[in-house]
């Protein structure tokens, strides 16, 4: 918990994959072609806060959705990659793009696929329902699991190692 | 909790929030653009319960969507905000249009969005999902998780602690 | 536990509630107006195994949509009453049409407006979700929640008491 | 756990059955007459993995969908059989299909209809949810639920007996 608090002391970039990790990972499809998804509103607010203390966030997905752009608009995530087969490619094109070097970026997966950026990146968050393998290269797994408040529980932690929680909270005790 | 009896004992109007506390807090949606809610069937008779027994009911909700409109007009709810980006601001036009005071208001809300009508309300009821700081500012925490028979909880909370909850229950013993 | 198998012995005809016995309870609409219920398909198969050890099913709901059509004509149920705001009605005239005594009958349910009929049939079952109240009335509680295999418990008990349930199974262990 | 092991090693072909394996047995139903699956993320990539290292895959559900179709074809699932009524045959004609014996083949179903594949094959597998005597007739019961990761769970389990998982992995490590 130190060393994760310390890492996210340093972040400017949260980047979440979405299937499991803004949903929990419930694939939900209709007969007639359609895709759902089935997101978290406690992990809306958290998106909107850490937003507002001056953290960026991004979306990397192997998969390709509606839901997701208009999640990532409606909570002020600014870069969103989907379809991203080669999730490094992405996380590399990210890094150019910001300017930001690897270590600033905070990458939250849920499985096997998102190894090789949270292999790079400052801080490796998974959840709870992820396999062994990606828990072991993480520097923190969240309490609450995926589409059920995983990823609010990270931007507060990096609002709190930032310093930037409790202000952001004043707001709603005046 | 027997102070939360006493409050619970003066209310005239319920308030609730929708998403957390009226459903799970999971905002479904489809690649059509179509947004999906589910509520829970014992807190529809809760608040016909509630409703009979002569207390009146509002939503104050952050959100926007037809289903939340639905909703009320099928659970007899008189007052419904909806796209509230300042729930204070809801909660005092509410006060304004029934004639109440705070103090004979109950709101039950997940999330600190909900803790500027819930640190002025009579009755602050909370979630078990809701973070730390919702529930230190509670007067109660219910049993049940939202959308799974939270606001019935609270509808009951208030019936009994008025005197009227086994004259609504006595209907369907005869 | 034997006095709900002696009173299941006597069954004839078991009739379901929908919304929290069928499903979990969950109400899910949509913003294009339409309803939707998840199903189990456990309870498909029992359903199925039930009628053909020769007793019959019926529901009874508050509610009305389309989808509890269809669920019942996929397995079997032979009498629908939707929209029945008071179910003693519906379950007196389900007695006529039948032909069957109130103690040939098993109901179930999940909330205290299906407590006029469970109070006077052969069986009363209910689900853990239940309020207090209603599992007081009930016989039997069973040990799946509604929407994930109640509705199977309650076929088995009968087939069980009826000594009907190894006929049914031993077409699967040829 | 190690017959489990001894068997899985001589799979060639894991056959799925769909609702409670796949999903968590929800049959989603829509007033408009639509029918809607909730698949999981971590078994999708299980599939591909175990496809990759060599060994097909098939589905046999009594039901029929056309989400089924699209999750085959997302997968890697080279036969499907939908609507059949009687398992056993459809099992029968898949071994004549691929000139596999039965020992060759493991299946994965979640209720008794499950049963004449399951005795017969060389590695019969259920979830958490199944009935008692479909336990009993299995060779591994997986810990996690159907629609829950059970299908990655078994993927893992035969790779893994057949020492192919490491290298599976190994593309994300490097």
């Amino acid at each position: 918990m130190n060393e994760a608090l310390e890492r996210a002391s340093r972040i400017k970039l949260v980047i979440f994959d979405v299937d499991g990790v803004l949903t929990d990972g419930s694939l939900i499809w209709g007969d007639d072609g359609l895709e759902y998804k089935a997101f978290n509103s406690h992990d809306g607010l958290g998106m909107k806060m850490l937003k507002a203390s001056g953290v960026a966030m991004a979306i990397i997905t192997g998969r390709s959705s509606r839901v997701v752009t208009r999640r990532a608009e409606g909570t002020g995530i600014a870069y969103v990659y989907q379809g991203a087969e080669d999730k490094l490619i992405a996380f590399q094109d990210l890094l150019q793009k910001t300017g930001l070097r690897a270590e600033q970026c905070a990458f939250m997966g849920d499985d096997v696929v998102d190894l090789p950026p949270m292999r790079r990146c400052g801080l490796a968050v998974t959840v709870p329902a992820a396999p062994d393998l990606v828990k072991q290269h993480s520097h923190y797994v969240t309490k609450h699991e995926g589409g059920h408040g995983a990823a609010r529980e990270l931007c507060e932690l990096v609002m709190q190692a930032q310093g930037t929680f409790t202000a952001q909270l004043q707001q709603f005790l005046l």
